[in-house]
Formats: structure tokens, sequence, C-alpha cells
């Protein structure tokens, strides 16, 4: 952030009074600009023992496979979050379950949140952002090619918990992956 | 939103190609500023059979209670957020238990959580944002000074969950409140 987007004149990052964290303040008309976390959010939809996953035609990780998921618009809840990209990216009928993970990546200032639903028929299909949508089973899941890592966290709870029959709500938290570094 | 943090030049509200929802876009460098929910989070701190509560300095609600909470900030999760706006309104020492409740506001835009917490001290205070900070029996919870629905709906579902001895966690919606119209 390099201007005021209220007045158009520069800003200058400094603590403003009263406060303790530095923020971008426009000293023309005194607009202070706050940052904050985004929500990502997304759905994790059943059909009998396999789930929908959606191979990403856009940037970051173009090609991997990741659940319906995307930032949470101004004006909706986070329940309606999840089904406008389960039919945005998969052009899917679902009906929304609970909330299941919500992941904090603290890195990245991002929560990503995903619920639990049920596939209300097989009438799916590639929306703009992606390649292919398709139904996995466990054996099948391509955990290699698996887009971002609260993804991976969350289909792994969703595996482990259908084995235990049981369904907590996850609240985790991720760190910075290792930096890539030389290797000995 | 009127100019372009990155570059100064005035914005236009309009659907980028490939979106759905107006955007603020800057004609002049292309980007496109995104507007995105708010995360506010805070703690529901017990001592023994009561909470703690602040009583508010600033705008919105002046002079209204609040459990401690406040804007997520980047950089950090919502455990984090929890505990720093606790020390920052109360400056009290917890020990973070469960996320508890997770509210949408969606006609504010915001997303309220709200964290279960332990007071491991008596030595609360003030912070610069609280009139006052004190503990709070269910039977002398200042009802109707509560100052936001999130706040009280926490409440609400904490003395009931108390009387249950269960502790789901809970995921719910606020709607907007009824407009004021004229009375009968």
């Amino acid at each position: 952030m390099k201007f005021c987007s209220s007045c158009g004149a520069p800003v200058r990052l400094r603590i403003p009074s009263g406060d303790s964290l530095p923020r971008h303040v426009c000293d023309q008309c005194g607009t202070i600009h706050y940052r904050n976390p985004k929500v990502v959010v997304g759905a994790l939809a059943e059909w009998e023992d396999r789930i929908l996953l959606c191979r990403r035609a856009i940037e970051p990780r173009y090609g991997a496979w990741t659940l319906p998921a995307g930032f949470m618009e101004n004006e909706e809840s986070t329940a309606q979050a999840a089904a406008r990209e389960t039919w945005e990216e998969a052009c899917a009928h679902i009906e929304l379950g609970a909330m299941y993970t919500l992941i904090d990546v603290p890195h990245i200032s991002q929560v990503h949140i995903i619920y639990r639903a049920r596939l209300l028929d097989l009438d799916f299909r590639p929306g703009d952002e992606s390649l292919e949508v398709a139904l996995f089973g466990e054996k099948d899941i391509p955990w290699d090619r698996i887009a971002f890592r609260t993804i991976a966290l969350t289909l792994q709870h969703y595996f482990d918990d259908r084995r235990k029959g049981a369904w907590p709500f996850h609240n985790l938290v991720i760190g910075a992956p290792p930096a890539p570094g030389p290797r000995p």
C-alpha cells in the first residue's frame, strides 16, 4: 500500500497514537488503513464413501487437487461461502453439514474453514477455476498432488474420523513450511 | 474506496473479467481491490463460577459490557488473537481452552469467534480500551447492557451448557436487527 484509498495522498507506515502496531496512515486526511487476515471457506462433500475434489485451473498450485474452497466475500456467512465456492468450482449441488475444520495459517494471514457436506446428485462438472472434478475413495486420493496443507490435513482427519465413527470439530494451526535450504 | 492504494489513480467499481461481483478496479495499473470479512476474536475467561467482562471505553457501545475481544491482526492465529485481546482490554493472564462459538454476522461482514479460557489469577485491571473489568456470576450479568448480540448469545450458550455439563462448539449466524420503524 502506497496511497490512501480515501484521498489519494501518499501513506506512511507508522504506529498511530494509542495503537501498538505499524499501520498505513494518511497524514493528509487522517485515515488509518488496517490490514486483517482473510477467511477461506470450502466444503468436503461426500457421495457414499467417496469425496469430491477439484483440479485447479488457476494459480497458485495450478493442476493440483483441492476441496472446493475460496475467499469469503463480504455480506455472506461462512456456510454461504462454502456452498457458493462448491457451486463455482464444481457446479455441485450439496447439502451443507457442520463446520468441520478451522485451521489458522498465520504466516500467510489466513483462516481456512471446511464444512462437511453431502453431494445431492452426480450432476457436477468443472467450473471456470477447475480443470476437472471427480470423486475419490480413500485409497485413490492423490496425496502427493493435494494443493494446500490445510486441505491435506482436513482430508487426513476426515478419513481418521470416519474409521472412528465420530466427527468432532477440529481447530488447528499450521506453521510456516521449512525454508528450502542447501541440502547436505 | 476512491483511489488505488498501489498507484494513487482513481478506482472504478466494476465487475472484473472472469469475476461475478463488482470490485474497486484501477484502470491505470490494473490492480483489483478485494474487500473481505473481518474476524473478531475474544475469550470467555472463568474464575470459579464467575466470568470476566470489560466495560467499553471506546465506541461503538461505549459504556456497555463485553467479553474481551477485537479484530484479529495479520500474522497471528485466532488463539493468539484471543489471548492478546484479553491482555490488552483486561490485563488478564489466561490459559486458553477450546474454540467455543463462531458466529457469522454477514450484514456487517464479520465473523466473531470466542474461545473458552481459565483466568490464572485475580491480577487483572482495565486496559486502555476498558473503563472497568469485573467478574460476574450468572445472576449478576448485566444482560440489558451487553455491548453486542454475539457476546450475549455466547453468554447464553455458556450458562446453558454449564447447566448441561457439556461444551459443544457452536456455529451460529446472526441476521440484521429489525430496522427501527414508526411505532404503532
